[in-house]
């Protein structure tokens, strides 16, 4: 028997798409990580997290381990509100969904707002994941292209202004990281985030900001999407992932109400009870400013470190935006195919992620690829730089 | 702004169902709860899995707080393969796949397989959360009988023969929960498990085998589903949820490898890595067959302790099934519209879970209500029938 013959249309549709993680060639283990979005090792709390747990259980013993019952799951809420409150953000508890990650958030948003006729507009590029996530909804994504501060708000205006004179579809939402943005380091100026928000209440349609690099910034930071909303158009998207560990699987959706109450509705993992209250414990045993110090100190060396390394070891023709924070710098190959380049780099033990990934039209991305600098240690993003640079000289 | 206006038609239905967790009058904290299917507290293994999260963490480090990395999640799949195998039911790697518990897994089976257009086959009564869920996606349900052998197969055969002579759509799938049913704590006759596999084949729909409660028999038990399962229809799930904690929130999905690739496809919550890598470790260090020895020994005990309190304080009129498994117990008051007698139980600080909420046509359900003996002890399980037993008593 062919399961598959059991599956509606728009599955089967959206089981064209590339699976999930077969983007990428295999890494091989022992390659310098320049392709990974992760945390540095260094930086992950483990011991934090054991005694966390240790309290935790010692305190409430079985309540964490059921359903609902532990009162850290309320905490956690809490903290998390007091959080978004101190970066201007004020949202009341039935505004607000914590989630397994700022993916789950995302693909909860999608769900609840958009159709096989949906139109959602995205920065291009953009993050893979979110892609692949409102592929499974709807066809129909428009493109906006992003330069060194940001989403071009302007060109978005056109595509709206157009489409609504010819009495098309407006997007039901835009989906942009506006801070450190994924893949491209880039972060939307003062100016474009008024423009967008006054885009949203002329065109009608909803914001979905993806803040979860927002907290990473190595010297000053505009105010988030969320802080100035004053239609309540927002849904901020936020997640621990980035500044406390991802494998806690905790995130948020910051938004109106109405939005809040749907995705809890399909939100059908039961949360989870036990990693939120741990998580809860560890927050209230945090400094989270001092965390932060730390955190932004450590990726600012780094990307200074891969800054120089790519002034060393980088031909003339190749160009780069210098990230203000955040995980990644977005890098330019003029003449390059990066996907090619990718077989020799791996080949010499150092990886990226081709430009293409993060492109509806993957042609686009053909000269363009996306550096980490989160994961690999000094010395590794010194010595994957430099082999990077020799294998770029002889590829072009 | 009214966000809910971006919401598309099929979301804006689902969102009219009664809201999760609002079926049911508030309870008291202070009520005996006979209402809730939570596993006893005495059972909840706080101390084993303080000590598998310390191991894990002094063993690994920061591998198990990223996305992926720690080893134990694949060791965790390894555990629940050796374990189904052990009840008979072989799937390979491909044909797995682990979830938040069974209601993310239940969910995910629903969103790759229906659409609204879709027939879903359920029990009557069923698992709430199952009947929300479905109809998040369809509208066309159709309830079939339970009685003291399980699902009426042969009701279920006459309905789909008469659909397949009238030219109507079949359905895709049936829900049903074969052992110790939620809420009827029946199970299904051998006899029944074969015909029912048998119509799936002839009338070419899917079978999802819920069997959260699969492993607490107090005698013999029937082999799952899944272990007869010739034509590979039957999509199994299952859960530690009832057996270690749900609050770890670990299920999972065994069936069709086509299945599995879709269901992986549409979770977004990237998985669990540190719950996950937990309870790998948790199992690896507990022997769960003794384990499950003292479970069936406790729910055995408390059962016998909930059926004698009925015959003491219960009038003649009631009758119930002893269930021979599980957490719960089904029973009818003839007359009763057990809503009603849900406020006088609440008012003598006792609760149970009206019979309406189970099913579609919920005044169906009104002559009868779920008692659970699984969360309160067994004098409070003593205490609580007495109470409703008076209860019931001055209200027939």
């Amino acid at each position: 028997m062919n399961a598959g013959s059991f599956f509606p249309d728009n599955i089967k549709k959206a089981l064209q798409n590339t699976p999930p993680g077969e983007w990428i060639p295999e890494i091989p283990d022992e390659c310098i990580s320049l392709h990974c979005g992760y945390p540095a090792p260094a930086l992950m709390p483990d011991e934090e997290v054991k005694a966390a747990v240790t309290s935790l259980l010692e305190e409430e013993h079985d309540l964490p381990l059921h359903y609902i019952g532990s009162p850290k799951i309320i905490k956690l809420k809490e903290q998390v509100l007091k959080r978004l409150k101190e970066r201007g953000i004020s949202v009341a508890e039935k505004e607000l969904l914590i989630t397994s990650g700022a993916c789950q958030a995302i693909d909860l948003i999608a769900r609840i707002l958009l159709n096989e006729e949906s139109i959602v507009a995205i920065e291009s590029p953009t993050y893979m994941e979110a892609l692949e996530i409102f592929q499974n909804y709807t066809r129909h994504i428009i493109s906006i292209p992003v330069d060194k501060h940001g989403l071009q708000t302007g060109v978005l205006e056109e595509i709206l202004e157009e489409r609504r004179q010819k009495g098309f579809t407006l997007p039901r939402f835009l989906y942009t990281i506006p801070t450190f943005q994924n893949p491209t380091g880039t972060t939307m100026s003062g100016e474009r985030r008024q423009h967008v928000l006054e885009l949203a209440k002329k065109y009608n349609f909803l914001i979905v900001e993806d803040d979860a690099y927002g907290e990473l910034s190595f010297n000053k930071c505009f105010p988030t999407l969320k802080a100035m909303d004053q239609y309540s158009r927002v849904l901020h998207v936020g997640s621990l992932s980035k500044i406390v560990a991802p494998g806690m699987r905790i995130g948020w959706i910051a938004g109106a109400s109405e939005i809040i109450h749907a995705c809890a509705w399909f939100k059908k993992d039961l949360n989870h009870p036990f990693a939120q209250a741990a998580m809860a414990v560890y927050l209230a045993n945090t400094n989270l400013n001092n965390k932060l110090v730390t955190l932004r100190d450590t990726y600012r060396s780094k990307r200074d470190v891969l800054t120089s390394a790519l002034e060393q070891y980088f031909p003339e023709s190749a160009s780069w935006y210098v990230p203000e924070g955040g995980y990644f710098l977005w890098m330019k190959i003029p003449g390059a195919d990066t996907s090619e380049l990718l077989t020799h780099a791996l080949a010499e033990g150092v990886s990226f992620i081709p430009g293409k990934y993060f492109y509806i039209d993957q042609a686009a991305g053909t000269e363009f690829l996306r550096l980490s600098f989160s994961y690999a240690d000094e010395k590794e993003i010194t010595e994957g730089i430099r082999r990077l640079g020799k294998v770029t000289e002889a590829y072009l």
